[in-house]
């Protein structure tokens, strides 16, 4: 159970888990970010999470689009999963992601790798303008100046090769990557 | 089976059909487009399909993205199943929709509509400069000026409510929609 | 003087208005939007102004951008410059445009038209979360639903041609166009 | 004389490098790209130049729109100019930049400088399909790997932090940065 899929309730877990090793899921992940007075990005929020094989990871804010459910809505609800239900997000009135993120299980056919899906993510910026609390499967969610993200410590401990995803992001923000 | 879903061989049917009722199925929608000496759009190309109904309906070109395909191959892939194999699409080398179209079951909730399923789809405008031979269950590829798609009786034949990616696409090249 | 060209103080007029003859002038457009509980757009805001021929006009929020000034900086302001100081505009951290407007000075070379220059402005959409004083040269700011927007008399009114890049707006908010 | 301004016959010299003091300049930017039978990038194409300063400087291909020129018409014309008639670049047909470059004249105000101008560059990939023939005052244009665009002798040699931009677009075209 991680951030990149959760709250199933009408898939079981052994059926689900097949199914994305036939289909491609689709995502939503978006990068926390707190802005300062003039508006410019200050903070990136990483979630920090204990996997599977008993390692540390992070990962950036995210998780699967539920049938019927609307890109913005599914933003808001991973948003709410994984900062808590005070963290004020602002979700764009345009849904407009920044990248497509193609998330492979096959390790070494992409940058960005997940094992147990093919995943399209839309990515997005999410300024964040109230206190989060993160939930459940996460240990905490730590602020980082942009520098900090791409520190080499930071950067290994990133799951899926999210750096990747992190990186177009700095880029747009303005910060040299 | 139209334009919006089709070559499955590792699904059966029914299984397919019940799965999209259950999850959102990614797919990539394309917009050809002919372009003149200067570089402007002159016509765009709609598919004719006769319908399960027994009457006929228009589309853009489209379909699902299988399982460990990037975009980039399944708009490939998309163009020469409904343009033939000398169509010569031109596909941009970095891929970026012009719009995320999302298409829901349930009639009346969104603009764009699919009975079949909820599909989100990247959208695409695609330069086209070889010659269309329109497949299996196309009638037709017509090429209209960008001003004969808006006609009535034109829109009055899109399926799913595409009239609403056409305007998008057409207020992106820069005509009155 | 209008919304799309005022607080010069560095050219003087007749400099100013010689130099945007010959040269193509930065500008950003800005879309002020009400945003419901569920995040979706429910009103957008025109601002009406009386004209140079004693007629009235609506516009969109903008303006050019100046010498040194980023153009995070310019939205916001001409946000405050059109809008009064308690607007409180959603500035989003990543500066990326749904649209660039090319306003052209000869009247039916382009679906904008600015007849006293080349504009080439990036349209953003712009949510306002304050209240909205206009000033000066403007003489209210309406506040109509989506729908509204598209009446004859509210296109007849709109100057420039900026019904086209509204509709790209509406289009993208997911409204009917 | 650089990649970044010419071809001007209508402003002297000493009127235009003033004017560039005072107005931020609307440019183009276009990183020319080969691609593979599969629809890769393979190669990137940088200009070498000889700068003011005697030493050896690269770029990507750019200048200024001209007055009553789209966007358009600006990256067909640089693309000429900096690529050579028998270039055959593939020029969407609907323009939509992946970055918008802000370069300041103040050094260490932002990523971009240059030190002539405060520049708006809207940035594209630029498929090229034929023969480049780099003229006037280029001396070479290489066609690197996208790793080797990211060589710190090359990075070096990159004139107004345009590795910046090169990185966007490394991004958006899935290469690691």
């Amino acid at each position: 159970r991680t951030a990149l899929d959760f709250d199933e309730n009408w898939f079981d877990d052994a059926e689900y888990a097949r199914l994305r090793r036939r289909m491609p899921i689709p995502y939503v992940n978006a990068i926390p970010v707190r802005v300062g007075e003039t508006g410019n990005v200050e903070r990136i929020g990483l979630l920090l999470r204990s996997l599977e094989d008993g390692t540390l990871g992070r990962e950036v804010v995210g998780g699967r689009i539920r049938f019927h459910e609307t890109i913005r809505t599914a933003l808001v609800r991973h948003a709410e999963n994984d900062l808590g239900p005070m963290a004020l997000p602002v979700i764009p009135p345009a849904i407009s992601p920044f990248h497509i993120a193609e998330y492979f299980p096959t390790e070494g056919s992409a940058l960005l790798h997940d094992p147990r899906q093919h995943a399209i993510a839309m990515c997005f910026i999410m300024e964040v303008r109230g206190e989060c609390t993160p939930r459940a499967d996460a240990l905490s969610l730590d602020w980082l100046t942009p520098e900090e993200t791409m520190r080499p410590d930071i950067v290994g401990e990133l799951c899926y090769g999210q750096d990747h995803i992190l990186r177009i992001a700095l880029a747009h923000l303005g910060f040299r990557v």
